[in-house]
């Protein structure tokens, strides 16, 4: 790449005046990644091994709500993950406030797992059933709301990659404002159907299963390690 | 590498058509070795300081069912590390579906140290051990089930080096599949019999201390890193 | 780079004569990715899933002290692990001391969340609110202190890139150095008056908020990773 | 580098055979330092937030052995974790056996930060005292044969750097081997004498505070990353 000697040149060669000190997006990655393995295996501590006796084999069965909580939490942060490595062909640097945004991402990812659980534990309970149900789906909608923010900030700063097309920046920015607004209103929906709203929060959540769109780029495709040369 | 300004080329220069959006393996090794850690060191909060006592020497040994444990699933996550690790020269990217099957093999991993737990925790007592060995053994099969998916699906996705010798990706993958078999006969064995179950599942998990056959590839080998340019 | 044949030549190609053995700065930020993540994360096994009950929702809300006391932690964390982040621009090197250094530095952020919990937990109890608000802001006090010890060693060792601007380096000495006194003055004050002190170092550690000023480098700027080649 | 298109080609272009699948050091640390990071931040798990009360800021002050808990652990691990980042710049690879010795080497440093807080918990109660030094150092004297078992291992397999002076390779052998000896008889001391056995193999542990020798290469010093191209 090109260098400049005089100090009083942008500090990124592509001529963006940049937001704070910008770098790439592998030490963001390693942080969110980090705490997304965290959130992820953390559930796990919650596991108490039962008190032995005749009928150890049901109290390992019956700790089966507390397996749910672990899973349900395991597929969300797992689906955000999956995308936020995704999106990570989609960033190309980062900046203050694009990393102030990743921060509020990763607070409600650390949470996350708590609601999945309080959901599980008690999913057999109809004292606890409702009031639990709408918390995780609160969440689930918070969740992706500070997904949203931290795109939106991505794009106002220019921590998005330039070299995508912009058409596809316009589906990827409907899809994400599609979401959320879909998740508030089964937070909502929630309030007078719990079913209801779980159903669409996990509809829509589940739906991020599907592949996403491959990113189309208008001048040139950034490398993808690993491959030939050829 | 060749580089097209073509919005509608490949996105990937080695013509692969790519499966969501296809980066290369680091990042997938950088979160699956931090579910890893976690579970590898996350048992350690399992130990309590005993309280103090002219017998405080004795009630640190009596804890060693935990250390057992500990030591159970360190072993075993340990030598998937090292696999995971060896595989990563054999996958060459990461496409959606390959990072899903990735997110359920890590589930398997974050979970496994607790029937290693109920196992070691109550290894002396003849009313518990039944039933935490089947349930160690049916989590050592399922753990190995996943990682089965996710070999199955790297090959069905293409993310699979494709530059590997066919005949050792072939004897790879039979090794696999026979290593998952005969962990599913375990679990079943060990409804019959425990021990003999246990035996069998700890004989195939510890067959994987031996080092791995080295990557043989068809055109050229990729850099390893730390080598001399000689 | 010039590679030297001789053993006795400076291990460094820009002629530094090293600190132990001296490697770049990307391990360093792992690990404290790493500790920084699950500081960040950690708070989160406080959370206790209430008992199921006909009041289960108001049991999920009274636990806000505990959510508090994530979020107070959450944001001093991620507060610092972004000018972490920054502060790896313009670190060069890492060097024995300054890894000792940035140990120091990461005991005070492991530890940062038990004060924020032990001041949000009973932010509501008047008996404990004066000695957890001192608690707390002798602990801001503390992190800082560690912080401005980073980067007095990095300076001392030579670890902080040469290629920065004289001025730009004095100006980021007097901000670390004036933070650390306010935080003190801080402390000290919290005695007199918890409020006052608290809202000095609320005042002085969100002040970081703001984008820090971009770097200024006298000969050549770094490649920021992700940058067009163009 | 030289790429070979022949299969039966050595997988490493230095002639080296290969111990199953060879990589370079890189994931090696990351899931090394991501278990230190883990072992290094969790014993703050075990504060708890005491009750409210008159007497609150004595509460905070009485956990003051869990603090030291936490700073014996910290310091002891922090002191590996820099000795370890120092010698990534000695191995230049990692075979199968290499791993597996450091995977016995993580085991130990996971498990250090029990016998701290074993320690620390009960320092003031003269019951536990003694049985708690000598699990403590001995505990220690493991954790550095490991280290010892992990050096030979990377000697045995060709793992460390082959470009290393002879000389330099042999001093550090050495050291090991004594650092190794002297806390075994730290241990055994303890036995007799714990104030005695502790303080050497505190001593011992704290002389590597001191800055290792800067590694001297025979034919090429490999890059240290951040270094000028001039």
């Amino acid at each position: 790449m090109t260098r400049s000697n005089d100090p009083a040149a942008a500090p990124r060669s592509d001529g963006h005046p940049g937001d704070g000190a910008v770098r790439g997006t592998q030490r963001m990655e390693i942080f969110a990644d980090a705490v997304f393995a965290i959130a992820f295996t953390l559930p796990v501590v919650e596991f108490h091994v039962p008190e032995a006796g005749p009928d150890y084999a049901e109290r390992l069965l019956a700790l089966w709500p507390f397996y749910l909580g672990y899973l349900l939490a395991a597929i969300v942060i797992g689906i955000y993950w999956v995308h936020h490595h995704f999106s990570g062909a989609i960033y190309r640097t980062t900046g203050h406030h694009f990393l102030l945004a990743t921060i509020l991402f990763l607070i409600a990812i650390g949470f996350i797992a708590f609601p999945s659980r309080a959901f599980a534990e008690h999913i057999m309970d109809p004292e606890a059933r409702e009031a639990s149900a709408i918390f995780y789906v609160c969440a689930l909608a918070a969740t992706g709301a500070t997904w949203l923010i931290k795109w939106k900030t991505g794009r106002w700063t220019g921590d998005v990659d330039e070299r995508l097309d912009k058409a596809y920046v316009d589906r990827l920015d409907r899809k994400y404002v599609v979401t959320t607004a879909l998740l508030v209103a089964a937070a909502a929906l929630a309030f007078l159907s719990w079913p209801a709203g779980l159903a669409l929060a996990a509809l829509v959540t589940l739906s991020y299963l599907r592949a996403p769109e491959t990113p189309v780029y208008v001048s040139e495709a950034p490398t993808v390690e690993g491959e030939s040369d050829a």
